[in-house]
């Protein structure tokens, strides 16, 4: 099966799990959550829509399933990761005062802040309820780990939030905020996967620290994507990130480690007294790149995702399931989606 | 021991705990945190607050020590149950643009409506952490129920909102808002004292019941001080709630049941034209009156602190802790504090 295969499987799987946890909602929060989660529009007719790619319930119920747990005894830890996931997401639109996503208008900016606050809040209290009630013997150690990613995802937007002020951010400081923001909710969703299974500790731990390497992958892709987007594909870059002068990991690797070209980028990015025009972005790209920053950010993303394969070394994995996660892994990065 | 003592000693009990909960949080969540329970200044200087009543926790080592519960095993639960209340008053503030609690700014009207949005998210997801780490045999059962009364809170704060923008509220729906807003987060607290002591299902449900009935009550007491605060204290009434126009309880049972004096009040709250003056609002608040909402209001009240009683009929306390308990039902509708 193809990486791309078995998280489309693992979404599918969830659905009607997350569905049925979502009914439960009360109508005003169920028809936003909804929307939001891309089966409704804002009035509340189904639609075919693309609620998300759904990889971290697809990387739970694929480490659970190569642990042996039962798909049943997986399920309520992979809807609770997605409601946390959606969770993050409604709150996060809010705090950026981002009026798009996946193509489609924010919660905040259809129904208001309030709105999106209670509903965010609603669906973290839903993710606990589903762990809560699943009747596993692991239920309370699920909690645990389910709260304390909640908190270093919270602790990876408050730094996000105090970056956005800051100009004199380190890379060590900006992969931290990465480590929070994405990897901590990836590391619980492939601890989980083992927990539930009824794995023993040091094995979560290590799966653990799979997911919160892939993680630490998956933001260096981003970051990139947030710059070059898809030129293979489009033909074009996106600049999006730089429009918004936001501190990623390759920009920071490239003011902090960039030499003359990172120091004449660090120039261009505090110089907010214009707007910048497309040839000013191109050339600030052009400055992440040869400072060195576009391939640091490459060689990071490999080299993280080999410290996730070394994590799982020591648990006794058949080689079917290792080479499934790898490939899980590396597609990841790939982002052949 | 007088009900005010009661819940002074819940309160000394719980905050080294909570103390101790909080300053698992990164700094600058802690900081913020710590401001809003009223323990240091919004630069971090220590003072002699008053961080709350610290009543839900209160209740919930009452009704603990009440069934023969450790403090040990109590304690989590109280400081979720803190917590969760201060996630909560934090939102609030934020959606309903509130620039003042105790006397003292609100949280986003200092930091920002992001950091009030991701203060009030780390608190609640601590509550979580703590509870799910207590060692509790009970802990996924009272996971279980910290996330249903959380959501309830949620639902009430969601109808609260819509309210706001409706003048065909009827009563039945005002007193469903009230359970939600209030009576949920009470009656966890007093269902999480008999569940962590080991209590049977149904003596917990006995107390889930109490806590519901004296949170209503609470409610209407609150809905009561809104309108004419404390005339035998300060002289004068606050009409605070009339200012703003809000549905209370008393107001909604005055418009639907009071007859021409309830008509002239809902005509009053619908002409929004001018700002009202204060003998607008002292007309207004004797409307209420004489439409019979605030006698209303206070039998209700007192009918609620009744039905608490009755709700632990069964479960075979001695008569001094049920004595104890119904004078701390009282307390909260006398709010002799």
């Amino acid at each position: 099966m193809t990486a791309v295969a078995v998280v489309g499987r693992g979404r599918e799987l969830v659905e009607p799990a997350l569905r049925d946890a979502v009914s439960r909602l009360d109508d005003d929060t169920r028809l936003v959550a909804s929307y939001h989660l891309g089966w409704n529009d804002s009035d509340g007719r189904p639609v075919d829509g693309n609620g998300g790619k759904g990889v971290r319930p697809g990387l739970l119920m694929l480490v659970g399933e190569s642990l042996g747990g039962a798909p049943a005894d997986l399920l309520p830890g992979a809807v609770a990761v997605e409601l946390v996931h959606n969770f993050s997401l409604i709150h996060d639109d809010l705090m950026d005062r981002d009026t798009e996503r996946r193509h489609r208008r924010t919660v905040w900016s259809i129904w208001g802040d309030a709105t999106a606050v209670l509903v965010g809040d609603a669906l973290l209290s839903l993710a606990h309820e589903i762990l809560a009630e699943s009747g596993s013997p692991h239920a309370a150690a699920a909690e645990r780990s389910l709260s304390l990613a909640t908190r270093e995802l919270i602790r990876g937007q408050v730094l996000d939030v105090a970056f956005e002020r800051r100009d004199d951010v380190t890379l060590t400081q900006c992969i931290d905020m990465a480590a929070g923001k994405t990897g901590s909710l990836l590391s619980v969703s492939t601890e989980l996967g083992a927990l539930l299974s009824g794995a023993p500790a040091e094995v979560s731990a290590a799966f653990a620290e799979f997911g919160a390497e892939v993680g630490i992958a998956f933001q260096l892709v981003d970051d990139l994507l947030g710059i070059w987007g898809w030129p293979e594909r489009t033909g074009k870059p996106v600049f999006s990130d730089l429009r918004s002068r936001k501190k990623t990991m390759p920009v920071v690797w490239a003011t902090t480690h960039g030499g003359l070209a990172g120091r004449q980028l660090a120039d261009w990015l505090a110089d907010t007294s214009s707007e910048p025009t497309e040839a000013d972005l191109r050339q600030a790209a052009d400055l992440v790149e040869r400072a060195g920053g576009r391939h640091w950010a490459h060689e990071e993303a490999l080299a993280r995702v080999a410290l996730a394969h070394n994590a799982l070394a020591g648990v006794g994995l058949d080689l079917a399931h290792r080479a499934e996660l790898d490939r899980l892994a590396a597609f990841v990065v790939e982002r052949d989606l």
